[in-house]
């Protein structure tokens, strides 16, 4: 870090100079105040695709708005149909046994409004049973069971009415805060976690625990050790040697890619004739039974309006309603970076939102994307939303006529399917780049990990997005404050830490502000300032180099300040005023100008010590310095 | 915004200007974490000033370090003690009806290690509120009094024991985000409020609501129209008068000063003559009656540490303590920045706790620094932490020998006074200062006074620190885009809003990116980004300029990425690929270079669109155009 000494910088011989920089023309408030509310809510600008547009055109964009379904359903095609057909029916297989009272209406409407490609509507089992435990508290279940059921469509309808609101009211932005590395860890979890809840079926338990965390999971297992069936665990080993070779030759060859996606479906109907033809059912491996026939009947006469419940129902729909669509939209979102596509928060939240009111109306529970069934999905190739509603027409179909075909289905197939489709999610090679490239990105990962293994899903997303928030909470008190150097051959001002070869200039400290300027950092950076100029005077004096005589603070930065900010400018002034130095600013934006001209700042310091970029600074004080002799200098001579 | 065409710009003839930006050199991650956590932590670098010092100079710098008392008691000189000893008399008549429990042994604390000059140490009323009635949850004041006390003693101290502690770690810079818009209404809405309650006090009221909101008290105050003593109010008027007259006295003449820091003694003592003359107290004026003698016993060994009640004392003591400690720093930070010094929040923090620490052991209850009390300290002119000494040896002398002097003082001076020193504290101007400078401040000013009269303290915090913290929140999640041009007569590109004079170049887009790239506005500034082109597009279509051939993103304002922001640069590249355009960086940091190098996206953009500053970017791309076709061209050519 050496010292310069050519004289190639702009002078001050002429005028030109002075109060280069300007203060932006004045904005009427309310349209600043508009502007910046559609950047916040509406940075997609909705709008205006709309402009200049003829009224049935209109209508059609609009119908497209609301209902993605029309964007994607003109250029729909056979191969896609193809490959919807065969997610699809994987998935109603699937949800057969699982929670079938949920998986006609929903999945229809999801298909209609929501965005992504692959999630798959279904119930989520924390919702359920959260669901049970608030309202049990005010009804029994067992005592008075029809006012129970009634009672969990309301709060299904509140809880509706609820994400569909927080989407209107443009609050869908929320998922932005689900960074790129919580998703890896909150997947790798996920996928995790659900992988050790089939062991249940692998191991061909009866009783098993509710808590999803490890160390229950494990515990609830190996305490059992004695109800291991082991013809259930070699069908489910078998099985799951099928699925993982085809999906491994699936993508070594792409032109065996139908084998990988049609196994799931191939191993349920190989494994229910194979139940069949063995009796296996009798011998420790458990099927799927009867099923109840039907499909669910309207229930919007059910609902409870009436004052002593009413209550329970909002508080359970809201609770519950929340945690339901933050788990959904968590998967909604992983699976689009999977796939390196997009969701839109807002209609997401309305998709959610709609699918529960009339879910609500026809004998459904909360519904929302099941981080399990969505692998399934995914897994077994779907394309679009349409894999929804194959899966809706499957599970009708299944209801109506066909609920005799499922009864020797062995349930430890599709705990195989399940734990054959959780093994491509845990990225190690997305951890191993975070590692690499941003170790808090990698603490973060870890927390959702560790935080969805341990605990829950909720502890895990929760802690990630707090630790996340805190980071960006911490780099605004913290901005960074760097020394800059001139750039060999060049005008430039840059970081000496980034550029080794950048010389300083004798008598001159010029400091770039890494941030905006708001209250959480104003102190901080008062301070630290004051030990720049303290450090950079022992310096000089240890090495007896010449005083220093000006401070140029590049503002470059620093896009925003607030009232504490423009406080902490006065207080720097007096700190290099009592220290006998010159305050000079380089490359003030629009909105630093602007208020520190209205707190008369830029008045108190001398237009002449404002500057467009560093290099003019520098050449002003150059100037000065060889002109006139700075007061420090001249008080010392006295 | 026209456009520039003259050819001032360096030109790619040689090869310097590939690949100028330089990756910063790398790190070991131990020291940059080390470096980090210390900017974090220890912005202040307590160590520094025991650098290269004999032992014995350590010594006492240390001691000065964490007894601030050491650094001012030497220079302290007589006139301050002047002052000093009228304010402590004056805070000391006012303490001795209030709570004279705990006025002795923390004042003496809090004078050793605070570093507030204003701050009167003693109970907050919503501290002993809130310890009643968590403590009466277990046991019963009534039935069970020592072993009540006994716990409150013992709440006392692990309250100390949790402040101190957060001291310890470091988490003093939690002060920060009390804003200065935040202690502009807090002061406001507390004088206010602390006013109300005085009516009390003037009116002769016997009960009053222990709530502090404006519609509790003004309740309190019209339900007991009966009650209402014309002979209090006359009396309080009357001195009210007193005390503003001699302080507008002394506000416009210096030299009467001495009367307006007076005047609050010579009213308690003119007051209790009155009263003892003329047997105003049979009249319906209160008086402080007769005072309990002799100071506080050690309390060491009455501690409750047995198991059913420890647990009680420590959650009421974390939680009492945190609300304690919440008010006596605003209230300390308030002062501060009305007289224009600092304190520091992590001495603050251990000096609370060492302070009631030592007051458990003394019979005390929580203590912190009262607002009131503050005030009257702040009014009657104090200068330093001295105050608190000289309050609590008045309380001391007066609780040993001079009780029989307080038996005639009336209780309705002491409101007057409150009353007068809170009536400075409500700052109109710097209301009407946040309205012009910074409309969202404004607003957080007013979300603390409405908070704290219509609800409580902590409310009226609560609420503005979130309000202050979501602003930051949304800066990061919606950071600026704007459009730049070149600066007439210079080399230099900024923003167009700011410049109207500024002009575009053809053929080429120039974005500045205003703020760090997180995960909470990637997908957003990739939107922002594709609609900044859609709308350049069609502005250039319908005026039928030149194609757009270049993108430049400056970079400057980027001082921060994480992995989610280096993915939003493969999205930008990939769609700005698709639309046939070129991306050019420009400007990038340290930290931006080091992570793009890392995830290899500098390579795949290739290095020579990588450029040190906007106008070399645009150079580089004006002499392609001229030299090479651009593809886009080419293609059209086709």
């Amino acid at each position: 870090m050496g010292t310069v000494d050519n004289n190639v910088y702009p002078t001050m011989e002429n005028e030109e100079y002075k109060s280069r920089v300007a203060v932006p023309p004045p904005q009427p408030f309310f349209k600043s105040l508009q502007a910046s509310l559609k950047e916040t809510f509406f940075p997609d600008d909705p709008l205006r695709q709309f402009k200049n547009q003829p009224k049935s055109r209109k209508f059609i964009l609009g119908l497209q708005y609301f209902f993605p379904f029309f964007v994607w359903a003109p250029n729909y095609r056979l191969d896609l149909l193809k490959s919807d057909l065969i997610a699809g029916i994987t998935t109603a297989s699937l949800a057969i046994p699982q929670g079938i009272n949920s998986t006609f209406v929903p999945p229809l409407v999801y298909a209609m409004m929501g965005t992504s490609k692959d999630v798959a509507v279904g119930n989520i089992a924390v919702g359920s049973l959260l669901t049970g435990a608030m309202l049990s508290n005010a009804v029994s279940p067992s005592e008075n069971a029809t006012l129970f059921l009634h009672l969990a469509f309301t709060a299904t309808l509140v809880a509706g009415i609820f994400e569909a609101t927080l989407g209107l009211l443009r609050l869908g932005f929320i998922v932005d805060f689900l960074s790129h590395a919580t998703i890896v860890g909150f997947m790798g979890g996920a996928a995790t976690v659900v992988c050790l809840q089939q062991l249940k079926g692998i191991l061909g338990l009866t009783h098993f625990t509710q808590a999803t965390d490890l160390i229950d999971v494990m515990h609830s297992v190996f305490s059992q050790e004695h109800q291991w069936k082991w013809e259930s665990a070699v069908l489910g080993c078998g099985f799951l040697f099928f699925l993982l070779t085809t999906k491994y030759l699936g993508k070594k060859k792409p032109i065996l890619f139908w084998m990988s996606v049609m196994s799931p479906l191939v191993s349920i109907i190989l494994g229910s004739v194979l139940v069949y033809l063995t009796h296996a059912e009798k011998h420790g491996v458990q099927v799927i039974g009867a099923l109840k026939k039907g499909i669910n009947p309207p229930s919007f006469e059910d609902f409870v309006f009436n004052s002593p419940y009413l209550g329970v129902a909002i508080k359970t729909g809201i609770v519950t309603g929340i945690i339901a669509m933050a788990e959904g939209m968590a998967v909604a979102r992983s699976f689009a970076m999977f796939k390196n596509y997009n969701i839109d928060g807002n209609k997401e939240m309305v998709a959610f939102g709609v699918m529960n009111i009339i879910g609500s109306c026809t004998s459904c529970y909360l519904t929302s994307g099941p981080f399990s069934r969505s692998a399934v999905n995914y897994n077994a190739g779907c394309k679009t939303a349409a894999s929804n509603i194959v899966m809706s027409m499957a599970v009708m179909i299944t209801l109506l006529f066909l609920t005799p075909l499922f009864y020797y289905t062995p349930l430890v197939v599709l705990s195989s399917i399940i734990i054959s489709a959780m093994l491509g999610l845990v990225d190690y090679d997305a951890v191993i780049h975070l590692w690499k490239s941003d170790k808090f990105d990698f603490v973060v990962c870890m927390t959702a990990y560790i935080g969805v293994v341990f605990g829950s899903v909720e502890i895990g997303l929760g802690a990630a997005i707090s630790l996340s928030i805190l980071r960006v909470l911490l780099f605004v008190a913290r901005p960074r404050t760097t020394v800059l150097g001139n750039v060999p051959n060049s005008l430039c001002y840059r970081s000496v830490d980034q550029y080794p070869g950048a010389q300083t200039v004798p008598g001159i400290l010029i400091l770039e502000i890494g941030g905006p300027i708001y209250f959480a950092n104003s102190t901080y950076l008062r301070e630290r300032i004051s030990r720049w100029i303290d450090e950079e005077e022992e310096r000089l004096k240890a090495s007896g180099e010449a005083k220093l005589h000006y401070v140029i603070l590049d503002m470059r930065a620093v896009t925003c300040i607030d009232t504490s900010g423009i406080g902490m400018f006065d207080e720097v002034k007096k700190v290099i005023d009592r220290r006998e130095l010159q305050l000079v600013l380089a490359n003030p934006g629009g909105e630093v100008m602007k208020k520190l001209d209205r707190a008369d700042f830029l008045n108190n310091l001398g237009l002449e010590w404002v500057h467009l970029t560093v290099g003019e600074a520098v050449g002003a004080c150059r100037y000065m310095l060889h002109t006139y002799k700075p007061k420090s200098t001249a008080d010392s001579n006295v």
